[in-house]
């Protein structure tokens, strides 16, 4: 396999917790924190902290980071998605400095905004056009209210469990929420086309757009891929109909297909989110779609100051072009399948049952039929060996992981197990 | 006057019209731009495009960009707000690369985001705690959540034209906006405490939040400074009554006083917004408030893939200590006022009155008693000139900008004047 950039190999490290283990200078930084910040560290990288875990990270490079105390971790997390082709990748980052050298946020837009728009038309089937923000939130709200503005109706369906950020039409139950702003939001199973149908026999022409990631990915639960003809049914559902079809690939967006993940079930959307991976970890999201919906795009306002810069939107073409270099989403996929099936063979080796689920790149894991305090007391002994996993959240994996971090993750894995006490 | 960092001088120009001046790159981009982007250039640099006027920017540097086309501008828009050192400014660029060399975003938080959140609450007055996104939108949505939760309550009370971000409750009237999004939206004219008092009364105990920003600065109007007592009146409203005081101080913030522009009209606010300038045009928004709102604060689920990249807090931390060292405030507002009186007087030589409002590092300029095509006619000839200015929005001022800019301004001022057909 041609892998256009090789990372500097992680030192060999005892698969033991290392008697040097330990996380106090994480811990005296999250008391600082506390004191300064609600929570302490809020959002999705709040909900990822453990007790006895780290908490801050030092450096990164390839696919390791270190966290303050100078532990090293090979990273399944990937920055929850960004991560695609190892951190402080050497070719990406030059071409960060290049387009920063010129300028950053600028009283005029970029030249790169142009080329990216034209390389993501080009790349990606369902793009006739490109928008850009920061985050996957921005671009899936967006993605609503064009398909809002242009169906003239107000609905959102949307699939129970599903992540789609944190604009207000997300917020159902949240503090901080109010019932109006999801009152028109709809939610029906994942997979339940049946339930997408009734949903709209009983709607009526009220239905603007049907959103969903490309598979199922919730926190907490197995992925769930799509059942055979599920897409196919419900992109017929929304053709018939006059619904907007909004694909949701901010997570899942190029670890499935470079061309959007719906090439790899076989269905077209008429918008696609992409986010996270797109720039390699800097700060970018797209919204793309069909022609149909330019006019439209083109009168729905939304804007960002820092929507313009253009350093990432330099990394976004930098990273595409790397992934084309050589068979990225094979590889990624394929190092996933090997961990899978090594950490299925080592949980069983020790009496448990893990589960697998999710595409081989993104995989979600799960040890069955014992308390999920297991679960995460097993994730916990891999974090103090410097393996980076986490209870409840689908992992990631990148061009810069190797075999030999496959290899090193499975003894890790082992002796995790036999450090877990088992349930009763 | 002591400036840290003296960016190199810009040459030397005609001041009529330079025979070479075209925007032909420019347009010939933009053409390729509507191609695969909606609009060809979206949101509010969208809405700065002008006919005969520059498109795209090549490079920037202190005080001045250059078009695609070679043309170099004097620029009052400093990227909308952002640029507030100088373009490409060493001190925080160098602090990006030494925090970029770590990582962008990795699987963990940054130690710099505690840094930075100390440093804020040493330095605004008003916070006790802080918490980041990218954009200010991020950081208005987060305020009024924070206030909804805070006082279980749903209204919000802004100011008739306002910005507050492109939320969902900002937007009504606005394509892609459906009426639940900000039926619980109340405005009152700005500097009319009175009708602040009404709405109390007629809405008891439902308001959760005012939110305005520190003086009137709307788009394509004059800007108002508060009347006096105009803000304690309001302060003492909301706590009469258990009102969340919100100050959206994402275009002000750091051009009025660096310890929040409510230090400069007397007031306390519970939660202060801040963006643009924040970091000099790196992405970054920081929501910071009051101890009483921490916990509530710490109960709002919000997050972004790109909220916690140490980056663009590592500018933040050099953009606020290179602002500390010298009196960037009065620097900024003095060049402001020298630039005001000049344009006002220049104005009057061709017979124009010359109106600039708002304060003087943020001055927004009209033509009184003419056509508005005459004022936009008139911008158009400065802009040729190579004076970046805008037709329907407040301007900005930066430490970089220098008594020379500020000269040959007032002569390329006077050359557009006298290239524009005086209405009749």
């Amino acid at each position: 396999m041609n892998v256009a950039v090789t990372f500097a190999r992680h030192r060999n490290r005892p698969v033991e917790t290392m008697k040097t283990y330990c996380v106090d200078k994480s811990n005296a930084l999250y008391a600082r924190a506390k004191s300064v910040i609600p929570g302490g560290i809020f959002g999705h990288y709040g909900g990822s902290v453990r007790d006895g875990g780290p908490k801050f990270f030092s450096r990164s490079e390839g696919a390791h980071f270190w966290d303050v105390d100078g532990n090293e971790y090979i990273d399944y997390m990937c920055a929850f998605g960004p991560m695609i082709l190892g951190y402080n990748h050497p070719v990406v980052d030059e071409a960060v400095r290049a387009q920063q050298r010129l300028g950053h946020a600028v009283s005029l837009a970029s030249p790169v905004m142009v080329e990216l728009a034209e390389r993501l038309v080009e790349q990606v089937t369902a793009a006739d056009w490109a928008l850009f923000g920061k985050n996957g939130t921005d671009a899936t709200g967006l993605a609503v209210m064009i398909a809002r503005a242009a169906t003239g109706r107000e609905k959102i369906v949307r699939v129970a469990g599903g992540y789609h950020g944190v604009a207000a039409w997300m917020r159902a139950g949240s503090a901080g929420a109010i019932p109006a702003d999801s009152a028109a939001v709809l939610t029906v199973a994942w997979n339940d086309a049946d339930a997408f149908e009734r949903l709209i026999n009983e709607h009526g022409n009220t239905i603007a757009c049907f959103i969903a990631s490309p598979y199922h990915h919730p926190a907490l639960a197995d992925s769930e891929l799509p059942a055979n003809g599920y897409w196919q049914r419900i992109e017929a559902l929304c053709r018939a109909n006059g619904i907007v079809l909004i694909l949701d690939d901010v997570r899942a967006g190029f670890r499935v297909h470079l061309a959007g993940s719906n090439r790899a079930f076989g269905f077209t959307p008429d918008m696609i989110c992409f986010g996270k991976a797109i720039a390699n970890g800097h700060p970018l999201s797209a919204l793309v779609g069909a022609d149909a919906l330019k006019q439209t795009a083109s009168e729905v306002f939304y804007t960002g100051t820092q929507f313009y810069s253009g350093a990432p939107m330099a990394a976004a073409i930098a990273t595409l072009d790397e992934l084309r270099k050589f068979d990225a989403i094979g590889r990624m996929n394929a190092l996933g399948a090997k961990l899978n099936s090594g950490l299925i063979d080592v949980a069983k080796t020790h009496g448990y049952e893990l589960i697998a689920s999710g595409v081989p790149a993104m995989p979600y894991y799960r040890l069955a039929n014992v308390p999920r305090t297991t679960h995460f007391a097993w994730i916990d002994e891999c974090v103090k060996r410097g393996v980076y996993l986490l209870g409840y959240h689908n992992h990631f994996l990148s061009t810069a992981h190797t075999e030999a971090d496959i290899k090193h993750t499975l003894n890790v894995a082992d002796a995790a197990f036999g450090a877990v006490e088992k349930p009763a």
